[in-house]
């Protein structure tokens, strides 16, 4: 028997509400000045001496017995050999999940697109993806092979001809299902190396890592450091903080359900944040009676009891306008409607990174399986960006064909525009185009 | 009658080509260490004492005799007669150029989109805009009207509620051509305050200046600096470098254009970027020739001639297909196809920000007023990002509505996915949905 969670409780007609939710919300990742200069330092050495200092790095900080990177590529046959090594089940679940997700992901797809002026000028846009993608998976228990469907799937729906993964090996332990998430998900090729020296390899290239244009995926510290200070030279996703859900429920959806839901966000780890809001007091005691009932169940009951205890929290709102004030406020990671009509709350939800609605819709099956991406905005960012998608692996190029025509009246219009700001040389450029002057020209 | 100017020439055929060619695009941002602990120190007093902190930066960095806030804000109204202070050319240059970026930008302007499975299962993505977004613009010589249309109009199309500005004003010193500006681009506030402390009270909010979900626009060193440090807090833009062109002719432009264009680009700063590629050498000298000819009758000649000779090249390849490759590895902002044909070149340019077709297109077009935005990916980073666009100014929420029977099926995989990665509260939350265990649930 354990004692009973001592969960934050708030209410929404508290006039210090709003201080008292910024403070729950506050979280700010403290840019360590040592792990910075470490990374740096490994940056530097590995731009300087390539494949050297990654395998050096390897062996310090992985404790792997390499003597050069050929012990630490994995071909793709080796990819194939993992998806017999694991067993039917996981092989059909992740054959399933890869099949759903690369099916929502087609659906995102951009197009090329133009239109043609009165006067013959064609404007559109020009997309194609990239061409090489780098994928960083951590290694140990934190190496899930979900993560490893989700960032590399939409990479090759989006047409990039080489997905290139990173996961490291400490002491040599390799995830048999990591490698056949790899497989499933159309890795083209893996290299066992982790850390900063991985970011750093595939950001500038060595002699056995290429150059990639973007790396994604998660990491520890010094992966996130890494990712920050090579950022420009490659794109990168984001910068993840602790994961986080918010429930909001209008009390008719069994408590256990919604602990449960809770449990999944916070045995994440010790920072994850999971809030539940609902206008129904009683139902906030019943959820509380069934996280004290199930927590002694639960495998992780430690974890799941810190995170509950630091940054959980039982939000009373009078109505649903108040709650999706409210979770307008938090722009979640993760949304759940466990509401009779979650239709009718949509168009009031403005940030979110994604929105389960309904009893029916655990956050759980959308991390697995349902199709969308289970690499979303953290912490407030969902205000301004989005899940992860095909269109990360796409980009544009702006398209302008001018007529002589259209030339003609657009540079009267430029040659103003750029006399106004001094830049006389973007005048003439432009005034050479204009038909009266075109004796100048051709 | 000054002297010719020594710019570089590659041939493409060299075998150490792609040594000199990496030697000549190679660019660093220097990041000065002093310059970023300045940059921090200002954040966190804005942070700390909000206003007071902005006024007194104002007053000692811009040398404004502002007492408080209230003296840096310009109401709408002041905008509005800023348009009647301008020329009526420049007024309808104005007009003209927004209309068209407008035009153009609609067509960006993505939609949510859902679709529903055999067992009534809705997955999607909501599509929703920026609350608020904050657009810094210089002050000073690099205040630039258009860069005003380029940043707020995509803002506005995409249905950003309200767009702040920030311009310092350095010695009172106003640009009503920039106000001008921002009034037709349907700017909502303006706050004539620049620097790290507008960017910081942009990202954080003071009493006066309403915090904002991203930033975007150029700035100098300070600006940065300051953006790379809030990026997280709010969502900013790129980090831009120096601004480049490349050229590729297949000789039939009348050398003049060619030369032209090539100092639109010179003619921003000592650190433009401009290059000439063509497989005709004669007409490569022809364009020396009228780089020599032209460039004592321009205003800007000294910063031109430095930066044609410290980063400019004239490259001879062998071919379309060899131009087109030298494109892909530059990466280029801007990318002008001066050729006959250039629609057959089209399919073969992987990387580009924008793509000027044709003889008649003068980039200098398509910096005012053609309707795509300048703002473009700069030292190759066109091989992973777009031009600024409606899409920098909404966001996705990824939508997932389970039925009873989809989720039991999802259930039984995410089951099995989660177990795999000893998440068993993931596990336990997707079994809870699985038909014949719902005597546990509701």
């Amino acid at each position: 028997m354990t004692a009973p969670i001592a969960i934050r409780r708030l209410n929404a007609a508290d006039p210090d509400f709003a201080r008292h939710l910024d403070h729950l919300l506050s979280w700010e990742s403290v840019s360590d000045e040592a792990v910075n200069q470490r990374v740096l330092d490994i940056i530097q050495a590995v731009r300087e001496r390539g494949d050297a200092a990654v395998v050096e790095f390897t062996q310090r900080f992985d404790g792997v017995q390499a003597t050069s990177m050929a012990d630490l590529i994995l071909p793709r046959e080796r990819l194939e050999l993992a998806l017999t090594r694991i067993t039917a089940e996981q092989r059909k679940a992740l054959e399933t999940a890869a099949a759903r997700v690369r099916s929502y992901h087609e659906k995102q797809k951009q197009d090329s697109w133009t239109y043609t002026e009165a006067d013959g000028t064609v404007l559109g846009q020009q997309v194609t993806p990239l061409d090489r993608a780098g994928l960083y998976v951590p290694g140990g228990k934190a190496s899930y092979p979900s993560s490893v469907l989700m960032n590399a799937i939409p990479a090759k729906v989006a047409g990039v001809a080489e997905v290139v993964m990173v996961v490291p090996t400490p002491r040599g332990e390799i995830n048999e299902i990591v490698l056949a998430a790899a497989c499933v998900a159309g890795v083209d090729r893996v290299f066992t190396i982790g850390g900063a020296q991985a970011v750093a390899a595939l950001a500038y290239g060595t002699e056995s890592v290429p150059q990639v244009d973007k790396i994604v995926g998660p990491g520890n510290i010094y992966v996130a450091t890494a990712k920050r200070h090579v950022f420009g030279q490659v794109g990168i996703d984001m910068i993840a903080g602790p994961s986080e859900i918010l429930v909001v429920c209008d009390g008719g959806t069994d408590p256990d359900w919604i602990a449960m839901d809770l449990f999944s966000q916070a045995e994440h780890d010790e920072d994850a944040q999971a809030i539940l809001v609902s206008p129904d007091a009683a139902f906030l005691d019943k959820v509380a009676a069934s996280i004290d009932k199930l927590l002694p169940t639960m495998e992780r009951a430690e974890i799941i009891r810190t995170s509950l205890q630091n940054r959980g929290a039982l939000i009373l709102v009078a109505d649903q306008a108040q709650a999706c004030q409210v979770a307008n406020r938090i722009a979640p990671e993760h949304l759940e409607l466990s509401v009779a009509d979650p239709q009718a709350w949509l168009p009031h939800i403005r940030h979110a990174g994604a929105i389960f609605m309904g009893r029916y819709t655990a956050e759980a099956l959308g991390d697995y399986c349902a199709g969308p991406n289970h690499v979303l905005p953290t912490s407030g960012t969902a205000r301004f960006s989005s899940p992860l998608g095909v269109y990360d692996f796409q980009k544009r190029s702006s398209i302008i064909f001018c007529s002589a025509d259209g030339a003609s009246e657009l540079g009267k219009t430029a040659s103003v525009l750029a006399r106004g700001e001094s830049l006389t040389a973007h005048a003439r450029s432009a005034e050479y185009r204009i038909a009266s002057n075109k004796g100048q020209g051709e």
